[in-house]
Order: C-alpha cells, then structure tokens, then sequence
C-alpha cells in the first residue's frame, strides 16, 4: 500500500457552480481548491478559497502550484489570465474555446461555420453602423454588448426602429470597450438548450435537450427532457459534437438555442456548467458537475441519461420558504448559501418524477404552496399536452 | 431582504460519516464544522475542522459556541463529553441514546424490552462468569467486549468449550474496564439491516431493509432493498419505531440484525448513519445524511423509497482501480480521501439499476474486471434466484 496524492482542482471563480463543482470532486477523491477576490464567495462554504483578483499573479502563481488542473465557474476571466495559467498547469477548456465564448460575434460566426444557423446579425462599433444595421435587420431587434453580458445584463430591446437612440444612450458607450452587435429579435416557438461532456480522450455524451423559460433575461424555469423535440435531440447532438471538435473542447458546455419554425437556431454557447443543466444533479444517471470533473481530470464520463423527469425552479433574489420543496416527493432544495440581493441566483430546486403526470402534479404543488404558479405555468401548460 | 445566519452543524468525529455529511448538508444551506484529534482526518477536505481530543474541554467550549446543532459521526464519543455539550447546545441524537447504543448489555437489554429478539447472552465481568454463561449458551458463542467494540474488533468466536481460555485470555484484560459479553452464535440465514429516521417533531421514516455480508466481520457488500424479505419490512418498522420512540431519537439509525427461522434477532444499534445506508446516496429518493442532517436541524423528512435496486462494494484496505466504476452506467464511485491502511474502509461503489437482472449484470461486470468476483458472490446468487 502506497500513499497516495489526491488530485487538486483548481477554479477561477467561487459562485454557485464551483460550489457545485466542489460538492461532486468529493467522491472522486478529488479536492478543491477556488480563487474568487469575494471573501464570501460562497464555493468557500465548501473549499478552501484563495483570495485574488485576476490581475494579481503572484497569488496566481501560488495558486497553479497547488493544484493539478484549472476550470472555470465564471466564463469572463480576463482571456490573458487564463492564458497565463495555461502556461503553468492544465486548463480546461482551452482559454482558446473560452474566448470564443466570451464574444458574441465570434461565437455566432462559428455556430454558423459548424452549420448552427443564428439570428441575423451584425457587429456594432459606431451609431452609423447602427443604423446601416438596423436597416437590414429591422426591428424588432436586440443589441447587446459583445463581451461581458449575463443573465439579460448589457442588452436592450429594439421595439421599432424609432428606439435606436435609446438603444444608443443605454449601450453607445461600451462600443469601444467591449463592442456591440445587433441581432434580429427571433419570435421563437421555444428556448432549449443541450449539455454536453468532452473528455480529454475525445469521447462526447450530450444529456436529454432541456427546455427554459426566462423571466427579465434570467433563467426561470427548466424541464428536461424537453417533451416532444422529435428530429432536434440529434441535430442538437451532431451540432454540439462539431462544435466541440472544432475548439477542442474539454469538459461540459451549454448551448443555448431557440427553436423556430421547427429549426434550432444558436443564441449562446456557457464554457462551463450551465443553469440549465442542474436538473442533471438528480435528473440524470451523472450530472453536469460530476462529468465536468471527470471531464478535466481525465477521468471516464458517466451515463448522461435522464431518470425520469424534472423541473427545476430556478430561486432569483432570496430564497422561498424551504418547506414545502422538502415535504414533497422528490423535490430537491439547493441553497447556494448566499446573502440575498436583487437579481442574484441564491439557489434552485429541483422536483423530479418517474412519469409526466406526477411531475405536473408535484410541480404544480410545490408553486402553489410557495405562491409561485406564474413561475411553473408555461411548463404545466406543456406537460397537460 | 434581511440577512441570513446559516445554521452550523457539528459533528463530532471527522471520518466519511461526518465527510458525507458534510457533502449533504450543503445543498440544504447547512455548514458543517467537524471536531476530531487527527489532523488529516477525511471530513476536513470538504469543510472546517477543529483539532481536539474529547476531554479537550477548552476546544469543545469553542465548537460548542461556533455551531447551531451537534451530531456524531464517531458513536464511542465519551458519554461524558456528549452529555457536557448537550448542556452547552442542542444535541442530537440524545446522549442517553448513545449511552445505551455503546454498551452492547444495555443495547440488547432494550432491545428484548422493545419486543425484538437477540441471541441468547450474558454478561461476563469474571472468568467464572464465563465458565456460567457457557454452560447455558453453548457453544459456539461469541465473547465480545461490551462497549468500544466495531468492525469486529474486540471479539473472540468460541468454537467449542475448549475455547473457553482461549477467549479470557484474549479479552478477559478487558472484563473490568469495559464489561465483556457473551453470545449465542446464530447460525442466520441472512443478515439485514434497517435504516430509519426519527424528526424532532416525531416524523418517523424507514428505508427498504438492506441485505448486508460480512467478511472478517467488517462489512463487504450491501444489497438494496433486501430480496423477498415479505412481513420482515412492516415488522423492521414497528419495532424501529418503538425503539426509536423509547429513545426519543432524533436522527438516522440502522439496526442490525440476523434472520434465523424466518424471524428477526437484533444484534445491534448504530446511533448514526451506517455503511449499510450507503446505497441511498443514488439508490434512494433522500439519502440517509439528507434525512439525518434534516432531522437534527429540524427540518421535514425526505421520502425514503428506493429508486429501483442497489448493490455497494465497500472498498478495504485500498481503493481499487476506479475506472471500471466510472465506465459502467449508474454505477458510483465514492473516495473518501484517506490514505490506504490494512483493514481501513476508503471508500465504496453503488451500483445501480431500475431492475434486478439488469443490476445483477452491472454488478457481474464490475467485480468481473476489478477481480472482485468472491465479494459480489452471495448478492450474484441471490439476485439469480
Ligand atoms: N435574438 C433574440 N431573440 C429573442 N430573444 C432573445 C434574443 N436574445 C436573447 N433573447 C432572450 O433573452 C434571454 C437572455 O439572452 P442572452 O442569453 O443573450 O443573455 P445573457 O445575458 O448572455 O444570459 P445568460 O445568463 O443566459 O447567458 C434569452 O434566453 C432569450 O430569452
Ligand atoms: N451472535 C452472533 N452470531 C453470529 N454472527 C455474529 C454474531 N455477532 C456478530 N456476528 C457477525 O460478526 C459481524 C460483526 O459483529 P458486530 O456487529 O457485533 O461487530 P461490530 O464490531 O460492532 O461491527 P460493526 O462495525 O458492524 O458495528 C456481524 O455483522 C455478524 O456477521
């Protein structure tokens, strides 16, 4: 009997995702170690923290040296930063497939490249282009910052053309920092997005296509499997597999996709864990943190199959009462041990069911009790089909 | 939106018990603080752990302010320190019910008080003692050491009389600080355990009994729920219920105990989670550290029925090769972060399946390619019947 070292993941960011992250390193002997510059980011509840901005590379050097591998749990790690690490330990994904997805143009280019379709698109530097833009795309339309946008944050809705000039006073200033593109509003039939795991060796699983509401931009409300996506569950999965061989992508990713007219179109690709995949912690034989860790560890994935059904409710500013989620059936509570704060993700839960009808059933007792049917309603309204 | 105190478990002792613990409570926005003597005790990789001994009454003053609720991953805590800290902060269990749990006369005292049989015992604190009781029991018998006794340590198997000096002289040291037992050697059908749960409010759960085999008395394999155990589960949870009643238990226990003619015997009581209740991590709706961390803080009880069948491997000594685990679908790795030693217990692998023949390959398959064919053996045969 030989000692044994136990593998250290490192990750850049300490919200809820590394937190979750950390929760399944666990039972793969895995330890966690995470750098945010929040003292009380909440990853910290359940690994050690390492306080750092990410410009402060003497911690980052400190930090390469203790661990085996490095993820992400915030996509917007400056892309020198993680360059720079990459210089010095294992990265994954590669800071190459991260800064693709850090930029809205590039990504919408490359969706198109791997034959993903998109919404019509144009980038955005000057008021003229603005213009010229919106002469071909019409209204309505969305322009959004290319860079640093996130649940919703860094957009504004173009009604009709006549708002150009708000459009502009909201997000003119940030042409030049981040860069602008403006994209045909798409009247979208449905919003689905699709996990999917890469493992070092090339193997690729994607979990059941889930379907989203969003309320104000953020995630509200998921259910997975998406009912009746037909044809969609294997373009989805040709399309994410091209994808992630074109960025040699290693770990999990979402992308975000809508459905028009039938077909998926590609609004966003997460380099990382994904909102809409923590259903996949009960939900699924192996969840999205689990082969994310397997993923970058070089560890074999696991079976990405559904159990059954799921809903998760996604919990934005506090949280509601806990009871209700803990005295029904398979419902699942998830508090990510935040302070509450306007717009912050503070936790989810997460109800599951072996048929559709018990799902509905659950669900609809859990947002009743908790005053939330607004939330569940779209969902209901699809499972009572 | 008001700030938030989290609540703070402690646990007293830092082993996988408290580690999985730990890992439950997370979800439910509950953080752990563990209390053991060694410093690279496993729950300290995945929350916060303090250094001290059990008479270290400074420490424990400290602990004992820092957290909300204390529980036990370790059942041979001194009844001194447990009942110290339950006049300092909720304790739960209660220290009575430890007392009696760590003492196998009071334990089986109880137990024939409850209504459940035991092997035939008497205690023994003389070398006369034994030569009476032997005369009455038979052989073969076992002596064992009335507290402190795990994983079959501190015990002698008595084949025939003859034994008899042999056993005293192994254990007899021992009759005046810890008491010694003797038994009747069952000669069982089958051993099973059950787990229960017991709210503060009363709220009274049991999980699927579970079939267990040992191997030099440590446990090697569990299957879940036990095959074909008829009247044995409703009468597993009257008599749980009683003794948990009687106790005023709050908390997860697992009763151990030996079929013989069909009828149950118990032979003894864990006051915490067991190895036993491993399989329902995956192989249930709410775990056993899910329900055990919401039953010492108060919180509803989660469902306790089995998701479909669950075998687990404990893993001895060292771990064996994960990859084998992480290839077969809906089977599950669980490192406990230990160094390997001789007799250890490092780690386990649930397998499982939403039916019993296809479960029964899963396991094949595992302990084919990890070479463990003999520890799979009893639950292959069972399962093929
Ligand atoms: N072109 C579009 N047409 C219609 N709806 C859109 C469009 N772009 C965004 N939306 C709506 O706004 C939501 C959020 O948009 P987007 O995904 O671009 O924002 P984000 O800030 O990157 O959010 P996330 O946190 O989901 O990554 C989308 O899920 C969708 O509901
Ligand atoms: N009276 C008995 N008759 C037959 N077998 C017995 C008897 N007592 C113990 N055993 C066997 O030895 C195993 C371990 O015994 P016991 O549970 O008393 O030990 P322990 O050290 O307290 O173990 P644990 O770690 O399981 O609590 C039992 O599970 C059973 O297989």
């Amino acid at each position: 009997m030989t000692a044994r070292h136990q593998p250290v993941l490192g990750i850049l960011g300490g919200g809820q995702l590394a937190r979750m992250l950390a929760l399944a390193a666990a039972p793969l002997g895995v330890n966690t170690l995470v750098v945010d510059s929040a003292a009380d980011a909440c990853a910290g509840q359940v690994a050690p923290l390492r306080l750092a901005d990410w410009t402060d590379y003497a911690a980052l050097e400190k930090f390469a040296a203790e661990v085996d591998v490095v993820t992400f749990d915030f996509e917007n790690v400056p892309a020198e930063t993680a360059h720079w690490l990459a210089e010095r330990v294992a990265v994954f994904p590669d800071p190459r497939a991260l800064a693709v997805a850090q930029d809205r143009l590039a990504e919408k280019t490359l969706f198109r490249e791997c034959g993903l379709q998109t919404p019509a698109f144009e980038a955005i530097d000057t008021r003229a282009d603005l213009e010229r833009a919106l002469a071909t795309i019409g209204a309505p339309a969305i322009l959004k910052t290319r860079r640093l946008g996130y649940d919703g944050k860094g957009q504004f809705r173009i009604k009709q053309l006549s708002d150009a000039d708000a459009a502009w006073a909201a997000l003119g200033t940030q042409a030049s920092a981040h860069g602008l593109i403006l994209e045909a509003f798409v009247p979208f039939e449905r919003e689905l997005s699709v996990l999917a795991a890469r493992a070092r060796d090339g193997d690729f699983r994607i979990w059941p296509l889930t379907q989203n509401w969003h309320t104000d931009g953020v995630l509200s409300l998921s259910l997975a499997p998406a009912p009746a996506v037909g044809g969609l569950q294997a373009r989805a999965e040709e399309l994410a597999r091209i994808l992630a061989e074109r960025l040699g992508y290693v770990g999990v990713f979402a992308l975000e996709l809508f459905v028009k007219d039938g077909q998926l179109l590609g609004n966003e690709m997460a380099p990382r864990v994904h909102n809409s995949g923590h259903w996949t912690i009960e939900g699924a034989i192996t969840s999205q943190f689990e082969n994310h860790v397997r993923a970058v560890l070089g560890l074999p994935l696991g079976d990405t199959s559904a159990r059954g059904f799921s809903a998760m409710f996604n919990w934005i500013g506090e949280l509601p009462d806990a009871a209700p989620v803990l005295s029904t059936v398979d419902a699942h509570w998830h508090d990510y041990g935040k302070q509450p704060r306007l717009g912050r993700k503070v936790g989810h839960a997460t109800v599951c069911a072996a048929k559709p009808e018990v799902l509905a059933a659950r669900i609809g007792e859990v947002a009743r009790t908790l005053g939330r049917e607004e939330q569940a309603a779209s969902a209901l309204h699809l499972l009572a089909k």
